[in-house]
């Protein structure tokens, strides 16, 4: 089948600081092969568009201070490929940014947007619905985002509520959706999951290039207005001049306030696949391989005695012995070293 | 004062394997500076002796492993003062080896033996206690020990009865010693405490040299026969490869077991010193200074949150932030890390 319509834009501009010291502002998580497999998040985001996307149809959108991890890590990728924000502005402008440039190389750019740092188990299931959404928007105006089949009632996730009565008629596993919803309290976030038609929003969004370049146009025009004027220096030597002085204009808001809540054509397609933002040390934890008493370890000669549902995770150290711990994240990179209950880590970003 | 007669041995081959992993094989404790005071346990052992002993008369004995340490951390030292032991024979060959060793310099030295490895808090008592001390044995063929004031039941240490109505007809504060006992129960140790005439042996003894060769003669005529037989090579080039060659002749057996227990004209020195053997993480958490909640800290950057009597002593690590932890270990060296319920201490040596 050809692909060549086929794009992938990875958004790798996060900065990781809830996973200190395993990750800091230096090396955010997706560039770091936290589950040990020899890949970082981010190649491995990389590696499961394997046939589905060709490796010069691979866009990245990061901080202009990661260019050199990018450029270290994914070798394959064009150089021009990879956009450099000179400052964080959430995610629509990023999204624009891209999909301009995008559309100035390919004008029927089939695009899967995709976070650089999540876990997905089940890349099979995964590959297989990108595929029919990819197929989905080159055959529609629609906007797709992929529904992750929530496993728990999680308050730290927007919700997608779907209208399941209502399948798309050219492909039943993908439904209407009904409206985004923001974080929910643990009440709401119970009963989403009693009625079965909210999913967890992932933040993998799949568009034609000219669906979502005309969404910005209806939804945030003075944004569109913003890259329609900048258009003509995409892809020259002055971009990254012009980026640099100009991009802080843009509105610091997200896709999901800026387009998805306030487009018509949205569907999802719900999946269960594994996933997980990896966005604590918990949901790492729970990811990992675990030993019969719920221990986790990632680094070099780790021994735990009379320790139960530890996390120990380490890069610099040669040997490490734990011993009377239960519940607790002993992580350790290039000399700083922190032990914290695992239950206390939403506090560890005031820790350093 | 003419203190040219005063001599100091330093015994200084323990290996420190409950210290793990600060300390290690390569690196025992006496070398390290474990309390952060800028010198080393043995550099601190030298430097009390400042003024009592010249520096030419101070001797080591270690293993021959530790040459390279001994040599750096002690560059003021003869080299000939240096004695390397080719394999571990407890204290008695030792003490016989340097006896045998000064008594070929100087028939008329004085000395004090002690261990490389002792906190004493309170210097200036213990310059006194050794001053009169060696005034003592260069007046009397007498053995005079330190007696360390027990400030708690310890079962850990060796005490030392004293017949404290029979003080010393030249020195009231040196009294007979009626006998030596090993570590005792802890309903002997809870008695020798309300007794009061009991003290802890700290391995420190002061002797002039012809009492203590001729003590082993008495007590241990082989130990005394070959050190005589090989008394031609010491100090000449010789001496090391002769050594090497028959050291292991010798009984491995402590000097409080060769003579101490058996000889008859032994004295006792009491003292209250602050003195501490060091001998695991809990005396030396006990030794350092603790903020308000009981949490001791040497090495950089070290920030404790909702933590109690805990000790946290790292060399290698940049930073180390530890929450939650009541009672702990937490210890790094060389990329080492060890972190364990000061409870448990004693099976260090089991984990590594």
């Amino acid at each position: 089948m050809d692909n060549s319509n086929n794009y992938v834009v990875i958004m790798a501009g996060g900065v990781g600081s809830r996973f200190w010291p395993m990750s800091s502002e230096n090396m955010p998580k997706q560039f770091l092969d936290i589950m040990n497999t020899g890949r970082s998040l981010l190649q491995q985001t990389v590696d499961r568009f394997e046939g589905i996307c060709p490796k010069q149809n691979i866009w990245v959108v990061t901080s202009a201070r990661y260019a050199d991890l990018v450029a270290r890590q994914l070798p394959d990728i064009p150089k021009r490929n990879v956009l450099l924000e000179p400052c964080r502005r959430n995610t629509a402008p990023c999204i624009a940014y891209v999909s301009w440039s995008i559309k100035t190389v390919n004008p029927n750019a089939n695009i899967v947007v995709t976070p650089s740092d999540a876990f997905i188990g089940n890349v099979t299931r995964y590959r297989e619905a990108i595929s029919q959404c990819l197929k989905f928007t080159s055959e529609t105006d629609s906007i797709v985002t992929l529904g992750i089949q929530p496993d728990y009632p999680a308050t730290g996730y927007g919700y997608i509520e779907a209208d399941l009565s209502c399948a798309s008629p050219t492909n039943n596993n993908i439904y209407r959706v009904d409206s985004f919803r923001e974080k929910p309290e643990l009440e709401v976030a119970l009963r989403y999951i009693r009625q079965s038609n909210y999913y967890w929003n992932a933040g993998i969004f799949i568009w034609n290039v000219n669906t979502i370049v005309n969404a910005f146009r209806v939804y945030q025009p003075e944004m569109a207005a913003f890259f329609d004027e900048i258009k003509p220096v995409l892809g020259t030597p002055r971009e990254q001049e012009v980026i640099n002085a100009r991009y802080a204009e843009c509105q610091n808001i997200s896709v999901d306030y800026a387009i998805m809540e306030r487009a018509d054509e949205i569907y999802v397609y719900p999946v269960d696949m594994g996933w997980s933002d990896l966005g604590s040390w918990s949901s790492l934890h729970s990811r990992l391989p675990q030993d019969q008493h719920g221990n986790a370890t990632v680094g070099a000669n780790i021994r735990l005695f009379d320790s139960n549902n530890c996390i120990v995770h380490t890069s610099g150290l040669k040997q490490v012995v734990v011993q009377g711990l239960d519940g607790y994240i002993v992580a350790e990179r290039d000399g700083v070293l922190l032990v914290c209950k695992i239950s206390e880590e939403q506090r560890i970003k005031l820790f350093h």
